[in-house]
């Protein structure tokens, strides 16, 4: 059988499992949730022994430090995985509510039952715990799930799926609801994102290139995305001590992450108090900055922003900075520059906090508070398959209940169409 | 400026448009909306001509009375559309509206804002209403609308949208809201399909092809609805009654439409009371029928169904009748050949209603009712854009809620993350 062949054979089954799924008791799918988590626990070192190849592997082609950290497992790392799965278990099962029933005068009883997405697909780069993740929480949500990732973690996701498989089948569900692509070749992504028969949703996971990828291949719906470019635009009215505290938070606290701040917008009436200051306490914690003309005037020795620069999600200690003349000049600049993802005001006039909330269009829009926050478990949504920038069906932090569907139930006595 | 370039021109000003859109008070919105109905009944004459020029031309080119009936526009016609742009500004405003809203244990208070889309694509055939309609719906959800009708209809198309940005500006609206692409060429389709820069969603309205053709090219998110191959399972607990007056209806009072029943499925043990006189009732109605080898033996005479006739969507007085052993078997056959639109079941048994209902993936399940129901008026939603038969973002009848999407506000008074 080549590849093609075997794709197209494991979505099949993939199908034909989500209809069991489907109508699965949350307990029985808490209960392989568990039993997943202990197991991995269990194994762990199985788990470490095929990271170890994975590692070493991956040193012998010279990837970066950065690469080989998101590749490592650690035993803290797996107590991490189980963890999730345990906290995935604990929350409420999202399937089989009626979000509203409503009875039209013919009679007709109509109600909106929730329901799984059926099939999901991810692909995902080297990160191995993605694995358990993304596996635990289409699995809340009642869906068959297909993982391809990255050539570089084929070892530990083998490792990992052999656990999750032998844990669906301890508990009774079918073992084809969790199943990894294990063919490493890109091709086996093309063909993946063919398969609409079968396949419900593709949610890709890591950097713009691979989401590029798949949104220009996939004749299926695809949930992206893509970067984080956020700012903060603090206004002339604005608490400039708050401001400094969130604006330190949202691009220091933890740098590396899609709603870290990229981009500071100072109101110029503000800008001789306010920039000096904050960009010393910023360089204090190693932030580099790359200022605007007009910064440039006020701290004279910040290396000069390109036009590039404001495109950029740094991921990093390093932050652009422009003085603007007004709110409307700074929401100019988010949507033009920006990825309509997090983004912020600082402020303390009402009209101008309520102007920046409706016109921003983003993700989620942010009054005197940092961009940090957006997550689902600081949103209180529980764990989170990714933050959606895209408009369509899930929008900011993505939870369980963004991987299910709905569809309209309608009891009858009868009833025909005149 | 060559098409391409004024294609990016247009969607690029839909884009800006749909910025002040987001903002406007329903009012205005509705206030637009009637006086384009308005213009629509004054300006009849002149549409009228314009459409006698694209029936000329179609004439022309010999295309098919199905499709010129299609086309061509009346006095009744133009007055229908006008009663829908009112029905649309009858309609509650949906944004603004903010679903939910908590607060979190560190203060934050957490919304989840109703806002536009931002800019539609609309793509559809011949049917110069649709113009009306499309732009209509998107309007009222506060997004900009960028129109590709079909080329047979340019010249009625035309004419509609000259009307419309009259009426856009005599309202004090952005004119281009509502822009009509008028190059007929094939490529424009192709071009406007990678503007995911500017536009957030394509909507395509039309026949298989097309709407295969716009997912196979889009990088946009694409709703879509497929064709419906819908299904009657009448099972042997069945008021037969009640079955024979749903199997009647959802077959032959409006054959040509996509929730008519193309396949009906009756279990074997009512085959031989059931069968011979309801398959005598349909072709009373004209109705041709083909048949598996059981039905076959019951009614001799009926043409023979081959495997396609189960996958087919007739769109008219045919129906393909098998004979099954069960629920399950009827449940297979729905989910192997359908389209996952409107499915029914005629039962008197408590549990196999239940059964039918959760297992059956469809946008609309229905328990003793036609398949017919299932529209935006039928269902109480109001006007629709079309049936989704995809699962994410909308699934069934789409009305102008459907043409929304949320972002997060989140109120802090200086929140950090720790």
């Amino acid at each position: 059988m080549d590849f093609k062949e075997k794709i197209v054979t494991q979505a099949r089954l993939a199908k034909k499992a989500s209809r069991s799924l489907a109508s699965l008791s949350s307990s029985s799918k808490d209960q392989a949730l568990r039993q997943i988590a202990e197991l991995l626990l269990e194994n762990e070192n199985k788990i470490l022994t095929a990271n170890q190849k994975d590692i070493e592997s991956a040193r012998g082609k010279q990837l970066s430090e950065a690469m080989i950290d998101r590749l490592t497992l650690t035993s803290a790392r797996i107590n991490g995985m189980a963890d999730g799965l345990r906290e995935i278990a604990a929350q409420p099962d999202p399937i089989g509510s009626v979000d509203r029933m409503w009875k039209r005068p013919n009679g007709l009883e109509i109600g909106l039952l929730r329901v799984p997405l059926g099939v999901v697909a991810i692909i995902y780069e080297s990160r191995p715990n993605v694995t358990s993740d993304a596996a635990g929480l289409c699995l809340k949500a009642g869906n068959a799930v297909i993982l391809r990732g990255g050539s570089e973690a084929i070892h530990s996701n083998t490792a990992i799926i052999q656990i999750i498989e032998y844990s669906l089948e301890s508990t009774g569900l079918p073992k084809e609801s969790i199943q990894l692509i294990s063919f490493t070749e890109r091709q086996a992504v093309q063909e993946l994102l063919r398969l609409d028969e079968y396949i419900d949703v593709v949610i890709p996971r890591g950097g713009e290139s691979l989401i590029r990828a798949v949104v220009e291949n996939s004749t299926i719906p695809v949930i992206k995305h893509f970067k984080g470019v956020c700012h903060t635009f603090i206004d002339d009215k604005a608490d400039l001590l708050m401001a400094q505290k969130i604006v330190i938070n949202a691009k220091v606290q933890r740098p590396g992450v899609c709603n870290a701040m990229e981009t500071l917008l100072v109101h110029k009436n503000i800008s001789d108090e306010f920039l000096p200051s904050i960009i010393a306490k910023l360089r204090d914690h190693g932030v580099e900055i790359r200022g605007c003309s007009k910064t440039q005037a006020f701290v004279p020795d910040v290396i000069p922003a390109s036009e590039e620069d404001w495109f950029k999600e740094y991921l990093d200690l390093i932050l652009a900075v422009k003085v603007v003349d007004s709110i409307d000049e700074a929401i100019d600049h988010i949507h033009h520059y920006g990825s309509m993802h997090s983004e912020a005001i600082v402020t303390s006039d009402y009209q101008l906090a309520r102007k920046f909330l409706h016109e921003v269009d983003a993700a989620a829009v942010y009054v005197n508070a940092s961009t940090r926050f957006t997550d689902g478990g600081a949103f209180g949504l529980g764990a989170e398959i990714g933050i959606s920038t895209q408009k369509l069906h899930a929008r900011g932090p993505m939870g369980v209940k963004d991987l299910t569907t709905t569809k309209y139930i309608i009891y009858g006595d009868g009833q025909i169409r005149e």
